[in-house]
């Protein structure tokens, strides 16, 4: 599959039998998962997930966040909100497997990077994946340097894409393309993007990133149904860095479900089975007590370019289902 | 919205803003949501869903099939598996409402086609939808020319398309092109295709119809959650004929959900608030009851481009949420 082609329907039939090796997958399930349960998810749980993606042989495994412990209290919060050394360690060994990455999310603003990113030799961690709406990106762009200046890997996650000026996007774009980020992620935090515009937003990213040779990545939410889609869309387009979780799991309506994902691409490196068994052993018995996945609210939420935070809040409240209620006050309000 | 602009980057903030006045929705959520229980849906399960199709604005709403009492039991199967005349009449009362038409299914071989379907002048029918494998196709054209004779608006709905050989399918779209049905319908009966099929698919339609005034449509399913995904790229592509069911009820993993398709299509004729209500008041409290929507099987089946049958039987056997088991299963048996 190459991008060049990509719209080149005679050749089609070849790009559905073969496969983009530079295609790398990065799993967050226990990351975006941990969104549902202020990262509550036990060491048994982080280990069976990390076990499958090593065995599926996916190329990220994003445990969690770096947040910053004056902001959240660990009282409140589970161990993958901080990803303390000793907490990965626990999960990963000394010697993680070499090939999945460690990735970590650190927050602009909501993280104390100087000081609880330790130096990369000291770390089971690869990777630190910068997340901050466009008023941060000064600030990404330092931890970025930071990061680097430690010696990880480094990325960088453009949230809520979706209400992002064309010209104020364009100039993010621009220093991303002069930082130190080895690839940026298209991220549709609200589910509001239809394929087509994911498509012309990728065109734009590489774009901007060209001659740098960093990687563009997609992350999707499913509030409409089309994180899936939308992921395909990215890759037909050009991106090559995947976010996806298992059985979709995530806040609200979740992610791009890994199994599907998997599927999609021809990589014989990638195993759907291991993932599958993770699935059923770890991910689906958590489905007696947390919620994911689409529901009505998140596709009205979706639709409108919204955080999905009110249809969270209206799901577990006392008339989850009262959809009518929920529209009226969502159309109400704008 | 023009396809003939379809691939046009520029023209796209036009598009997203207008809308196409040509397409037109069917609800299928009593006819394929019935697949699920025998058509036993009582009453006043059907009113509910006409009367908010017709609030709706949608164009066709599908109540059911004719299919042959010689070969189902009346006693077996509910009253949408026969559709008389009297038992619609129960539904949409002596005139139905003009802005919405009646469809219903006749399947080939599985309907007495000459002596069921009445004249139109007896009928509360508007059109019949008659569906048929590649190797049903001299019957289904016998069948849509029946329907015509009598009256009636015709549409050719070609199952399992993802099966067909090339060179049938080709010699199928000729004779369709050739038929009196007024639109053709591409349907992923198995929930296979990814969207870039749906997409050349639906342009190898549209060349065969091409100069004959007859409509394409689109019948997505839910497998890899991408019914409503390329159900957007069918319309993209040029189709002007859609599907869907309230909450993307029907067999198996299901079809593309109608809140969402009308939260896509811009045209101010159809209200997404009816559909919002019927789903709140009739279509969720089924959920108790009746299986539906995205499970790990279907997207197992769908991948393998297979028939959904036994993800179905194995979702209603005793180890509903063995993945692994139902994959090596699958696996073994190709």
């Amino acid at each position: 599959m190459n991008p060049d082609t990509a719209t080149t329907e005679s050749e089609a039939p070849e790009r559905w039998v073969a496969y983009r090796p530079e295609i790398k997958i990065l799993d967050c399930t226990i990351r975006d998962g941990g969104l549902i349960n202020d990262h509550g998810f036990g060491d048994d749980f982080a280990r069976s997930v990390y076990n499958a993606c090593v065995a599926a042989g996916v190329d990220y495994i994003e445990i969690g966040y770096k947040a910053s412990k004056r902001i959240y209290s660990p009282a409140q919060f589970g161990a993958w909100k901080f990803c303390d050394e000793d907490a990965l360690r626990r999960i990963t060994g000394d010697t993680p497997a070499p090939g999945t990455k460690i990735s970590v999310m650190a927050d602009a603003e909501r993280t104390d990077y100087k000081q609880d990113i330790l130096p990369k030799k000291k770390s089971v961690i690869d990777c630190i994946r910068v997340a901050c709406y466009i008023h941060q990106v000064p600030m990404a762009l330092d931890m970025l340097q930071d990061a680097r200046d430690k010696g990880y890997d480094t990325m960088l996650q453009l949230m809520a894409v979706s209400v992002i000026p064309e010209s104020e996007l364009n100039a993010a774009l621009e220093l991303a393309a002069h930082s130190v980020a080895e690839a940026v992620y298209l991220v549709d935090s609200f589910g509001a993007l239809y394929s087509e515009q994911v498509h012309n937003l990728i065109s734009l990213y590489l774009k901007h990133m060209q001659g740098t040779g960093k990687e563009i990545g997609f992350h999707g939410h499913n509030n409409q149904q089309l994180a899936f889609a939308n992921t395909i869309e990215a890759i037909v387009a050009g991106a090559n860095r995947l976010d996806a979780t298992i059985n979709g799991i995530g806040r609200g309506a979740g992610n791009c479900p890994m199994e599907l994902l998997i599927g999609f691409l021809h990589n014989p490196k990638f195993q759907i089975r291991p993932i599958l068994q993770c699935c059923r052993d770890t991910i689906m018995p958590l489905s007696r007590d947390i919620e994911w996945g689409y529901r009505v609210p998140y596709a009205i939420t979706g639709r409108l370019n919204q955080h999905p935070r009110p249809a969270i809040k209206f799901r577990s409240g006392p008339t989850p289902d009262d959809y009518v209620a929920f529209y009226d006050q969502m159309v109400e309000e704008e």
